[in-house]
């Protein structure tokens, strides 16, 4: 009897933590349709339909309309913060309705991501890796009575599989079948070493204190033998016309340096960043994000 | 013995559950307060004052200040996307502290909103239809130790209420007596035919696109017996005064047109909807929402 | 048998609830940051990574870059309508990576707040009291791998630690040492009486309408005696330069005078404030928040 009731409880415990499969969890929604109207809501409400305890957060919905590099950014920046298991749905989709296609991306990391495929999943792909893509079968994954519906997948598809992934009502064998080829991808330069000097991209600014975020990993700074203190030389360009030239130290953090002046160090993602102390470096010189901008980093000679 | 068991983890279940009466469920807020002081946060504490495992979401808190209209639209457009016995508190008080009732709707749907009877509820009872509304009875639904406050009912008096309710501390009969006659109703043309043509207004914009959502359903545009493809000529005007005319296809999604290209399609709610693909009609032509508005459209014959 | 299930039930009961500890409760987050970005999402998925039911709510991320007193005032308006034992997670840091101290405050009320110690806490310790203060240990008390990362303790310390907390993970002895001396707290002038008139601050507008909050508490405005419909004469300097002269009445709330008419009214705190009707009192007349600016108020005879 000891044992049954165990058994018993075992279960109830199970499914009161809302853990009915190896991949229910968390559902993380991101979009770029912005909070002022009803449509993240009516996300959340089809997500309650299909499970009332399933716990569900917002990444973000302030992606700039249509940006679905910023989208793929975003999601770089938090995904592997969460546990695996959680289920992310991302929809930058200004394709609606037209022929493309509809995936979930199971990262090596077991993070799960339901989106358009679209060039969203490009820059996860490279850091966590995948597993497996498979198309999303709308004839069996798609919120009953939304058939009417063209423009909004992102209630009646998106959110709808990602909240039976996240609670377990279907597997990620369930989505669908596997997707023939790559994901669609987006173009862009890797970081690289030059001679004595790193060069790289900015794929986004840290928007609210102006910081300069570049796409140079910790890894290949370290290739220039980067010691706190040192000073370097920064040149920023776009469409390689000089917009800003500098030095600056490398610093543990702002307040290293003292208010206004200039500092380069590592972000919350370890890549190489530019910012002023208490100030915006991308108000002060003119910089912005996006794949016309370059960044070049040399280290002086003491 | 089992049977025992078995009823003893029935309980646990409910109860894990948060489900301790039938009106039980998720508690949806909605206000013009916007997100940057602590208004909502506040309303949030005392709801999970009420019971720390209520889960409560947000529909939005950017309705513009004092605009009930909005507040009605953005229920109407997400309400019927969450389980029937979820709980809404919708605040938008101009006339907080007034003599205006506060109430409680239950609509035939089952879903139950809590708000000031101001003209909010003007369309979630015409879509869903009214089973019954009670105004709520403030000496006994009303935060404790709040009488002081005379200008924050949406903490003291709604979240409170709207918790209890979802919580299920209390039924929808202990709100309040039932209301005698009928609640507030902003005044609103309907959508109608006219001919070859239907005659709408335009309730909201899709703000973020600049998509421009008409009140003309898909019902009543079947009349004109529209097939994908088919060309419609569209007339906007404001009070009477041509703002913007032109011809357009009825489309599936966006991309069934070239970039920049207008078309006519049916929204997420089933509404027919005016769009440039890739870019915002509403900007283009210069078109709001409101009840200054209206659209007239007509199928070309072939 | 009967005895060992109901206690064995209890146990489930306990863990299905979350609270595993005293201290068990909701986690509250309020930062700088904005929500546009993945930072926000970021210290969420910490959180859910400690434990995956705990209930994180939002206080604001709107809080305007670097300011601290913003933060305090947040802080202030919303902790007390919380349970005891929830835990505020507060990240206005411009401090970031020197050797500004990272503590957990307990208030006499039971709330904790996980905050760098730059003056934060000013209002909160005069509210509700000081219980204890523990300076955060960095080498128990910090995200596993984020060593390298000195700009976003935001994620790598507060987040985590506040939801290890809030998770009865952790209990508040575990967070570190007991702080010698006090917080660091921000100067700021009292409101008093002065004669047969009331003096005060400005310390923050209810932004979203234009009301004017003042830090004049009812109960030093009792002194005035004032009754419903008394008129009062206000003076609004900036720096001891007059902004604004008027007269109006006090008012239970906005719709007791006409539109447009000023009204002086005891807001959501109980602190004496000043609004026009349906309009901004702050953008008709120029005023602002903060310490250059002061507040007179007199009872007119009648």
């Amino acid at each position: 009897m000891k044992r049954t009731l165990r058994g018993a409880l075992g279960i109830v415990w199970l499914a009161s933590a809302g853990w009915s499969s190896a991949w229910a969890g968390a559902l993380v929604l991101q979009t770029d349709f912005g909070t002022a109207d009803g449509a993240v809501a009516a996300m959340k409400g089809v997500a309650v339909q299909v499970d009332p305890r399933l716990p569900i957060f917002d990444l973000t919905h302030e992606i700039p309309a249509y940006d679905i590099w910023s989208a793929a950014y975003r999601l770089k920046q938090t995904v592997s913060y969460w546990p695996a298991g959680t289920v992310f749905v991302s929809v930058v989709d200004p394709g609606v309705g037209t022929e493309r296609r509809s995936v979930v991306l199971k990262t090596r990391s077991g993070h799960l991501v339901v989106t358009p495929d679209n060039g969203t999943l490009t820059l996860l792909a490279e850091d966590l890796g995948i597993e497996a893509v498979r198309a999303i079968d709308e004839t069996v994954n798609r919120l009953a009575g939304s058939e009417k519906s063209h423009t909004f997948h992102g209630r009646d598809v998106f959110a709808y599989t990602g909240a039976r992934l996240a609670a377990g009502v279907i597997s990620f064998e369930d989505v669908g079948p596997v997707v023939d080829g790559d994901i669609v991808r987006l173009a862009h330069e890797k970081a690289r070493r030059d001679g004595m000097a790193v060069v790289g991209g900015i794929p986004a600014l840290d928007v609210r204190y102006g910081n300069v975020w570049t796409d140079i990993g910790d890894t290949l700074f370290a290739e220039l033998k980067p010691a706190f203190g040192d000073r370097f030389r920064v040149v920023i360009a776009k469409e390689g016309r000089e917009v800003y030239a500098g030095e600056m130290p490398y610093a543990h953090s702002f307040g290293d340096v003292a208010e206004s002046e200039p500092l380069l160090y590592l972000n919350s993602l370890l890549n190489v960043s530019l910012a002023l102390n208490m100030r915006s470096f991308a108000a002060a010189h003119g910089i912005e994000a996006g794949g016309a901008w370059s960044v070049r980093i040399e280290k002086i000679a003491r």
